[in-house]
């Protein structure tokens, strides 16, 4: 069943309406009076609708029943990811968000190929944030995670150390598992922080440890940094019970 | 360091050449007499050589030094998908074989839009097991997965049944976990199978229990067919320790 993605304020009674980009992708899927579609409000609620009148501007909906969206993993798990070249930062966004990442957070680092100045790294935001939104909704989440730019390596690994359980993967790391990091323990709030194509430089892996993150290893096969973050968070979900 | 594969044959005592396209990319990476570079037989040897002497049709090592490659992972994941759009497959081959699949199988599906006739089938095999080999030398490991094209979804449940665990990851399975699926023991060998954009038909999912491949959910978000087979693959791998 398609699903939309409004503010929570768009929600009046039991009666809804779609306009903007969601009329525009409801035309697109040619929705029609009596077909079902399933709208959240991005903050764990999902209303089951009935269209009831739809024009190319809008659609209006009935609300048939309201529940709590069941698609949001017990842990919320932080991705931070370098920078890194074309599309390849645009792929783990949607991926990430697909597997039930709480939210993605972008970052430069020494070894990064590509620089952000403000104006573009606001750009990029917005662009990065509607990957999400579209990744969301597609996959059926419930809520929309969101999309940082942080604007420093510091930034981002103090950031990432507020996590109960703050991940560091690093390949020239050979003696802390990812398995022994997640250990038994379940936390609730996990972030996870990998580098750009070149890898981490030995400072950021020293200001990472320092910082109190947990530099482990992803095995003994060197990932793309388009792999590593996924990898991981797979792992992560699965250790928590989130892909149950 | 840089990684080629040669084949066993091409390791003669103490000494080694690098020809065809090894040497092209020995050329690529501009490589002069003294560097080291790893030559992998992609039986599990990789030998570390030094370069000898160089020409853009050859390179020629010596071998300083053999060892097992410890980057294979101790289970042996076979991933099945089904054909899936342009670039998504390519994707699968590329992401599996990094993360340390021992193989992976394309096969027809019911509701797959990909089509191949035996001969576009031999040459997309071709093209796809050059993706796994260069995908293999980048991330280290010991060897090549093979890339199989199966001729059809009856082939591919038969086959993958033959392991020990047989995962037919589906989206309207609610009740066994991949946690559950997986369980304590240890399997020597699994096999992963997911469906194509439009996901299996129920005849498919019937055929495949009836073949003894356990059907689990992934957790309540909709993954995309290329997604859903790398996040089942993360997440064996990492219960069987091929991540530490």
């Amino acid at each position: 069943m398609p699903k939309f993605f409004v503010s929570p304020d768009a929600v009046r009674g039991s009666f809804l309406t779609l306009d903007g980009e969601n009329a525009a992708h409801a035309k697109v899927l040619r929705l029609r009076r009596g077909d079902s579609v399933v709208v959240c409000d991005g903050c764990g609620n999902d209303y089951r609708c009935t269209v009831s009148d739809s024009s190319p501007q809008q659609v209006c909906l009935v609300v048939n029943s309201t529940e709590p969206s069941g698609a949001e993993p017990p842990v919320a798990c932080s991705v931070y990811m370098a920078y890194a070249k074309a599309d390849k930062l645009e792929h783990v966004i949607q991926k990430a968000t697909e597997l039930g990442a709480y939210e993605i957070a972008a970052f430069p680092s020494s070894r990064c190929v590509l620089r952000l100045d403000a104006a573009s790294a606001a750009k990029k935001r917005e662009r990065w944030q509607k990957i999400a939104a579209s990744a969301a909704a597609q996959s059926g989440r419930g809520r929309i995670p969101q999309v940082l730019v942080m604007p420093s390596f510091e930034d981002a690994v103090q950031r990432a150390a507020g996590c109960e359980l703050a991940l560091f993967p690093y390949e020239n790391e050979h003696a802390l598992s990812l398995r022994r990091a997640i250990g038994s323990a379940q936390a609730k709030t996990v972030s996870i922080m990998t580098g750009p194509e070149g890898g981490f430089s030995d400072e950021e892996v020293e200001l990472a440890q320092r910082a109190g993150l947990q530099v482990c290893t992803l095995g003994p096969r060197i990932l793309r940094c388009e792999t590593a973050p996924l990898c991981a968070l797979s792992a992560v979900l699965f250790a928590a019970g989130a892909l149950d």
